[in-house]
């Protein structure tokens, strides 16, 4: 078994670029995952899991050897677990996975597939949140159009909660999104606060997109452009800003509600 | 004009304590704003203002009188305003608010209200997140059973971006706020995770509470015990849970798309 208990360890810190910095990640094609549950998901996903990090006194070797048969098992110390953790010991154990492809043309849809984009979402968080509701709704799939940060960003997969493994996930900038769409005959309807129906009156049974932007600028025009219909949330209350996980649940729950779940 | 220059002033002191202790703000009656919309929407949903500290080379003695007309404004300088400030120095503006009553019986219902409910939410970032979707659906009152943490804790103030402001709110035990549904015939459907109907079945054009626990550990057996009706959202995927705001969302917009908006 090997062990690494040095945080000046040379593969440790390439671990740690990888939690730092989307560069690493694009060159090496892999990204870390924490806990148990996660690494669970992560596998069942389809996802490849090259090496285990285990701390002993907290995840025992058969326990991480649970997690998978194939991957190379290090074990290594309270100091090296902290320097690669964000929550501390509470799972003393850490995967490092090989990124999937996130191609448009690799997406495997459903007959009559629903759909949840998001376009340049600020906050990782948020991307964590909508790949959560979009587990919930057991889409087809999520596809982030002209992503601001990579999905293999520790915060998204944190904030997640493991769903950036049970969700089919594709990028694309916003043009090629919408030939997809149009391709495939997919409706797409764009969340806006301007001069629009209200998103309650639209049949969304189906092929349907749900498409929402930033809570700062929106959609940009290309989207609202090319919508099947543009659609508003009504807003009644002092504040004309919603949380954009919050907005997709209401769409993507209303399609659900059409579709008779 | 009133200036403060030093950190270590007796009254700016008192501030540090409101944002960091509830029991400072529980004492005074008092705890703190950040920002000129927020105080705006502070004045404008009834709150006193009693001091308003600004720091002029961001927010000017004539904008920031423009707030309030009756508070007792304080030139602060930069040293001052971060360490009472979490936005560092965006906005130049903070005010000394009074806490309002949060008393059940202080409520104003329509003749036909539609309630939000949420039992000890855990963290005050969801508190905000949910009194931002009920300014949004304009609703009647948002009401917290078993509060773990006080309304005008800094997280709440902040993630709420003003709502804590624009709606009315109570607290009480979650046997106090039964009765008082019960009393004014209100109906109230509690959201779980066990053996029960799906939401969207069940109708919210009367008076009705929408009843929302936490992501942990769900509702309390006595809301479920006494419920109209214990209601689900079908969950699809591999992951059985949902953020609370995300629930809550989906729930209040289902009643509202029943009455038409």
């Amino acid at each position: 078994m090997k062990q690494i208990t040095s945080i000046q360890n040379p593969f440790i810190k390439s671990l740690v670029l990888l939690q730092e910095k989307a560069k690493a990640r694009k060159q090496s094609g892999t990204f870390l995952i924490e806990g148990k549950r996660e690494i669970s998901l992560a596998l069942k996903g389809g996802y490849e899991i090259e090496t285990i990090l285990f701390l002993p006194e907290v995840c025992s070797e058969t326990e991480t050897r649970k997690l998978s048969n194939n991957a190379e098992l290090i074990e290594i110390n309270k100091d090296v677990y902290q320097k690669l953790a964000y929550r501390d010991t509470t799972e003393g154990v850490l995967a490092v996975a090989k990124a999937k492809s996130t191609q448009l043309s690799d997406l495997q849809l459903s007959e009559n597939p629903l759909i949840l984009i998001a376009e340049a979402p600020e906050k990782p968080g948020n991307i964590g949140a909508l790949l959560r509701t979009a587990d919930a709704a057991n889409l087809d799939a999520v596809i982030i159009a002209n992503p601001k940060s990579d999905l293999y960003n520790p915060n998204v997969v944190r904030s997640s909660v493991g769903c950036l493994f049970t969700n089919q996930i594709a990028t694309g900038t916003t043009t090629e999104i919408i030939a997809f769409l149009k391709e495939r005959n997919i409706n797409f309807y764009c969340a806006t606060l301007q001069n629009s129906t209200s998103y309650h009156t639209q049949d969304y049974t189906t092929p349907t997109a749900l498409v929402v932007g930033t809570e700062a600028t929106g959609l940009t025009q290309e989207w609202r452009d090319a919508a099947t219909q543009n659609i508003i949330i009504p807003m009644q209350g002092e504040i004309d800003s919603m949380n954009v996980s919050v907005a997709a649940a209401i769409l993507i729950f209303e399609a659900k509600r059409q579709r008779g779940f």
